[in-house]
């Protein structure tokens, strides 16, 4: 009564997704459910700053030509701060770029080039278990959009059902992982409105931090620190402008209609095992990064690439150091990326009881970042991505 | 029954000694006193990496040959986390180098240079406070050996006595400054034995920091985090040699008796004002870092030289531009220092109460910075010495 595939795939975002894709490129059969629909999944509004290494993936494997096409290169950055703008400029610095495109258009070509492919791949079908995990056949168990029981049984189950899924207790237990709660939030608004900057803006201010982003010619996303237990609706448009105008002095704000807000709240954590058996942990269900290095989507990739490699290995040729060497080897990134992502949210925001001392020794750290190269190559290396192991 | 000279400086550490010989090149009078004797001067230990640039103001001045003939240069310094040992190449990386070259032999050149100029020096007269600050005519008022009363009035009275001295709160009154205090301190010993190392370990290991350093082919200097609280005489040197060699995992330390210990606290501090009127602060009078960036008489050195020049022109030339900048001009690198030296001290310190997250996102900072030809280089930078304003 169960189904067979080699590798059960739990969530059809990023990382799931593009490990289908990769597993077929070396053909290696697939099966990805997600319990949410295709429109669910097309339309849920995330970051969308992609190291060049993960764009480089996409095109370059076919999963997305539009990346390049519709979105945008971003050569640089602005860091703001004591009233004064300084762009770290990557292709100077590095000699690479990021690229501005949302993750749900990066979902919408994955899911359109899974389909045309023939991946197996189902919507509205909620995983509820991962069984017989310290076996060589691990089984998902799932229900599906009628609410008839689904199970399949694979060689590997790859948990990529983000932080709230079920695969991530099935390989840690009751263990978890490694936590950390930041003091502070994002308040985030989406508008009607041209951009207010060509980059983002990364602004450090006394009144909080904010970032100025963009998302097309007429819609932009802008954030602003705020605590984490704000109430999005509490706050007038008006209200939202004024926050947003006095933390980017210095600019004028293009201002246009509101048309979502929402408070984005800040967590590191890494799971304790990113593998239990046959069963292994990708992206979100692995890790949760603070959205101020942009790095969540980008290393949901680079685990991904790990993981495809490793995949291959064991099941086309039966050698399993790859898969077994999994852990460790995409452990050195995660850390580098939470230290990453946590140091551009400590240099930015204010924290709450910050002292005097606090804040001019930050401000003493922007100006050692900006006033020199090396300091300005180190943050647009991370920022940029570091080498991906291909 | 006062006297007059053009500078009264209080003080005769690094910052004062070193104010009175350049402004004496340039032909400016000035009377350095100090509480202590000159014995105490040259005997009081200190840390001792000097930045290349405060070499090159030592040797090229004329205040100390012996810096480069008895001093040491240092290529490099090795981060050592995780049980791997990982250098940071300073030549390689930004073609610059430090000096080990303790702050008493600094000290005894410094004093030697001054008498044999004919400097107005005088040991063991204690400043008791600075009169008139608001006018253009401050004055010193002091007690010598015997008991009797100084009084020098000078055209501009310069602060270079210390975290403890009396001329900070003169200029600063009861504000002070911008504080930090850390939760450890450093256990530091003085020991007879071979160097352990070529050049200075940072040791980040989970039983907390060391730094093995030297001091010359027979004595070492060698430090360990330890409880701000902490008793020096509660260790047999058996208890401390197996401290410090648990956290040096790798290295075999040379063993010989301590005949020195002391417990080092670690602070933070900026005067809130450099300046009022005609007295202003340099060195440790003005700032106080934790000892792990090794800053504290490199940051001394750069207030002297800004000051100097401020100096010759406001006394020679009736220019007040310099010295009307300088409070300005100094907190700059004055607050990068403070940075590096809180991020040196965060990064390689096992703070008391840090998560599992804590540490292996320090880990992460460790790796990010060694596994970076651009980190590597942000640091050696840093630690060799941004460029001096001369």
């Amino acid at each position: 009564m169960g189904e067979r595939t080699r590798v059960a795939i739990v969530g059809a975002g990023p990382a799931g997704l593009l490990l289908s894709h990769l597993l077929d490129r070396v053909g290696v059969d697939s099966i990805v459910i997600d319990a949410r629909t295709r429109e669910q999944i097309e339309t849920t509004i995330r970051a969308g700053i992609l190291e060049q290494g993960t764009v480089e993936v996409l095109h370059d494997t076919g999963a997305s030509d539009r990346v390049l096409t519709v979105g945008g290169r971003h050569d640089g950055i602005e860091l703001r701060f004591d009233g004064e703008g300084h762009r770290i400029d990557f292709a100077a610095s590095v000699g690479r770029a990021v690229w501005l495109y949302p993750q749900h258009e990066v979902l919408k070509d994955l899911v359109a080039a899974r389909l045309s492919a023939g991946q197996d791949l189902r919507f509205g079908v909620t995983a509820e278990a991962v069984e017989d995990v310290d076996s060589d056949r691990p089984r998902v168990l799932a229900t599906g959009p009628e609410g008839e029981r689904i199970e399949i049984e694979a060689d590997v189950v790859v948990g990529a059902d983000g932080s709230r899924g079920v695969t991530r207790a099935a390989v840690t237990g009751a263990h978890g992982g490694f936590f950390r709660e930041y003091p502070f939030a994002w308040f985030g608004v989406l508008c009607e409105a041209a951009p207010s900057a060509h980059e983002l803006i990364y602004s450090n201010s006394p009144e909080g931090f904010a970032l100025i982003s963009q998302r097309s010619a007429t819609v932009q996303r802008m954030y602003f620190q705020c605590d984490p237990e704000a109430d999005p609706d509490a706050y007038s448009e008006r209200e939202l402008w004024d926050i947003l105008q006095a933390r980017v002095p210095g600019t004028t704000l293009n201002e246009g209609p509101i048309f979502q807000r929402d408070v984005l709240r800040f967590r590191s954590f890494v799971a304790h095992r990113l593998r239990r058996g046959r069963t292994v942990l990708v992206g979100d269900a692995a890790h949760t990064v603070p959205p101020t290095g942009a790095k969540g989507m980008n290393l949901a990739v680079a685990d991904v690439l790990l993981l495809a490699d490793a995949l291959e290995a064991l099941l086309r040729r039966g050698d399993e150091s790859g898969f077994d060497a999994y852990a460790e080897r995409a452990l050195g990134r995660i850390w580098k990326a939470q230290h990453f992502s946590w140091w551009m949210t400590n240099m930015l925001h204010v924290a709450p009881g910050a002292s005097d001392f606090d804040r001019r020794r930050q401000v003493g750290e922007l100006r050692s970042v900006v006033e020199s190269e090396h300091g300005r190559a180190f943050l647009a290396e991370a920022y940029t991505g570091w080498p991906l192991a291909r």
